[in-house]
């Protein structure tokens, strides 16, 4: 094995850093550029959520790179969604039947920062900031960028780049560009945009609402939500229609129309949450992408990991932990084939690419299954049995949420076919009133059980 | 209504000049601008397929502005596949188990031709050669064409501009460049490509094999496929990957390798074939690709049609079929919101984008069932019970390839959901050994009916 070789990673966003951190691991000599200034030194939003939902695949990669316990201490354990209904009612509802499977809130410039210092750490790994990549030769695997500081433009040659800048990833852009090989492509986006408000701490630091549940006021059409963040505050997101509905983001334009707005669909939240109109106002409207293309690698020279190769929205709370994932699976990859990194990216995108597609698709389903189906009977009745199954069987029994959030050692894609099954036996059983929530739970599993697999069988048999 | 309203169509081939003709007929002033000579005058091949599949979507349109009977004449019918084993052996198997159902081989420049010059019979249009569109200001209603003749440049002002230019619509990449709106879009490449071939006439202008087929070879991972022209040839479709398996096109680079290739896989292809090197290597090996994109219009500016808005794979034989039922329902839309085009596109494109979503599916299906499916035995018996059932009951069964192509009358998104139930039902009753291609007709259709109802409401129920 060439051993030293020089990594240059493009970003140093959570993907990026933890990338760097695991291949200096490894003892290549690693180059991160990185855009933005220092988020150690500077404060900067950027636009991107301010928290996120970190679970069992996000924590296999802190595992792997020896940080998991300075990492819980960053984290918030969110056991369950409180759902908010109009009229200020709450409930519950657990993400799992078994008490120690819950997703945690953390802060994305806290871990980022963790995640940076711990790359800093080892004398192989050197970080720029405010150098922002304007394009990448992949042909010549060497990188055109821009240092915001002096104004002036260099090129860094590598044995190989590694594109970890996100959804808007230049090297993507170049690969698109370039037509130099078949490039498959595609950036959809959602009729719905997100704005990032908050709920502020009291005055003595305290929660305003329960901390250790991610709140949700489900509205049919439109959300919001909030995650809490150390510091007593939450971070809430409102998910709304650029131009459907009575209120859209194209027509709360005034004060009093957001306020309006948050009175009539929101009142319970707009109680604590004075500074609503400020927070509206300030924050930018962001849009809702999933990108997803192929290959995500030129020969051994170029490869695309984390946003920047698969884009996703965040219904499913995996974004960051898909990211994670990559890098575990990548360095698995690497342990196998380290000297050749052609294979070493065929093989990766190969055992990877159909997991990374399956999650943005759940992502998506999630969309409308916290919009249209948390309100209709059938769809709690399903939710229910599940909880139950997951208490009574905790061995036996994995509903599609915890498939793809606490059970890190099978794939999303194997979570989605086998949680998508799961959830159609359910739905079926139900129609047909071949089970009720009021059966013997054994019954219910075993039945459940039975037509998840016919349901698994027939879709083999048709080719799905 | 304001009348005598100027539209700019970019591209005159099958789909722009169905449309021309038909915004004539209706009274519109019509300009469009070709890149390409006058297909009436030049030979251009341009590496597009020599010869499509035309079947009753198209045929719609055809009705529509009256060509139907000229159509015809250039039409030559094919009733089924004639498939093609490595010994030679033949089989027939046909499209429909309704005698009056086939779909038709039909020259791309013939019909082309038909339409440009039924079109300029209209006084109110105005065909441009050699001007090539460059780009398009869709804020300004203005695109800028090169000409290719005097070499210069000028702008184009219209009331609205429809853009039919193709899988490389030069509209759709300003919408993509222009950044002013969120557009979805995504462009999908098989590992696969193709290329173009023949089988040349008899000395007395004879066909060589069966005239009234669409013959194909199947061979797993790739294909032959080769469809009649009027003068007594067939265009032949070599359907190979890149990269792939012992022989593919990144290996097939010598007269001897092909050779090698055709004698071990299609001898009777081969005997027949004489000049099989020569089109090999001179005649370009074509990508397959599928594009979506969202939205199609800007405000009521702009607006994509026919491939520009959703280019296919070939394996349907709808791509064709699709453009020109796109006229027919933007016909239709119009008629409905005439003097309001941004209505009109907003309308065409909200009842247009879920069918074309579908067949861009549906057409993916299929080159994974041509190349997986057909050979399997299971699929066998389904393929002869659905003949059996189209024969016995005509009115009252309708397979998924009948539904997608002899049913004009449904959307191919229904044609889809209930096409694929059914194909689902089958296979159940099938490998559950409920049904038996021995069993009585009625019997089995009463089964396949309720079976496909289940389906198609338990699907309903879990929101699929």
């Amino acid at each position: 094995m060439k051993q030293k070789e020089n990594i240059l990673i493009i970003g140093a966003g959570l993907c990026g850093s933890l990338l760097a951190l695991r291949l200096a691991q490894r003892g290549y000599n690693v180059t991160i550029y990185e855009m933005r200034p220092d988020l150690r030194k500077t404060d900067i939003s950027s636009g991107r959520s301010i928290n996120l939902a970190f679970s069992d695949r996000g924590n296999k990669a802190m595992k792997l790179v020896g940080l998991e316990d300075k990492v819980k201490s960053l984290c918030i354990p969110m056991h369950g969604r409180m759902i908010h209904d109009k009229q200020g009612n709450t409930l519950i509802s657990n993400y799992s039947g078994r008490d120690y499977e819950f997703i945690n809130s953390v802060s994305r410039g806290e871990l980022n920062a963790l995640l940076l210092s711990e790359a800093e750490k080892h004398e192989n790994v050197t970080i720029y900031f405010n150098k922002k990549c304007k394009s990448v030769n992949f042909e010549k695997t060497t990188a055109l960028f821009k240092d915001y500081e002096s104004k002036t433009e260099f090129v860094e040659d590598a044995d190989c780049i590694i594109a970890t800048d996100g959804a808007g990833s230049v090297l993507r852009k170049s690969y698109y560009l370039g037509k130099k090989f078949l490039f498959s492509f595609s950036q959809n986006y959602l009729t719905h945009g997100y704005k990032e408000l908050s709920i502020l701490p009291t005055q003595t630091g305290d929660y305003k609402t329960y901390k250790n549940a991610l709140h949700i006021w489900p509205r049919g059409d439109f959300m919001l939500i909030a995650l809490p963040n150390l510091d007593g505050s939450f971070t809430v997101t409102l998910f709304l229609s650029y131009t459907q509905g009575k209120f859209n983001f194209n027509n709360l334009t005034t004060p009093e129309i957001v306020t309006e707005f948050f009175n009539q669909e929101f009142p319970d939240a707009l109680k604590i949450m004075p500074n609503l109109v400020d927070d509206f106002f300030k924050n930018p409207t962001g849009t809702l992408g999933t990108i997803k293309c192929s290959p995500w690698h030129f020969k051994g020279n170029t490869l695309l990991m984390g946003d920047a190769a698969h884009a996703i929205v965040p219904f499913y709370g995996q974004g960051m932990n898909a990211s994670f994932e990559d890098v575990v699976e990548f360095d698995a990859i690497l342990e196998k084939h380290k000297g050749n990194w052609e294979t070493v990216f065929v093989e990766y995108e190969k055992t990877r690419k159909k997991d990374t597609d399956a999650i943005a698709d759940l992502a998506i389903d999630n969309f409308h299954e916290m919009r249209d189906h948390v309100g209709q009977a059938i769809f709690q009745e399903k939710r229910k049995i599940e909880i139950t199954l997951e208490k009574e069987f905790p061995k036996e029994y994995a509903s599609k949420y915890s498939l793809v959030t606490f059970n890190e050692n099978i794939g999303y894609e194997e979570a989605m076919l086998k949680g998508r099954a799961q959830d159609k036996a359910i739905l079926n059983l139900l129609s047909n009133k071949l089970i009720s929530t009021n059966d013997n739970t054994s019954t219910i599993l075993d039945k459940v059980k039975k037509e998840t697999e016919v349901i698994l069988n027939e879709n083999r048999i048709a080719g799905l």
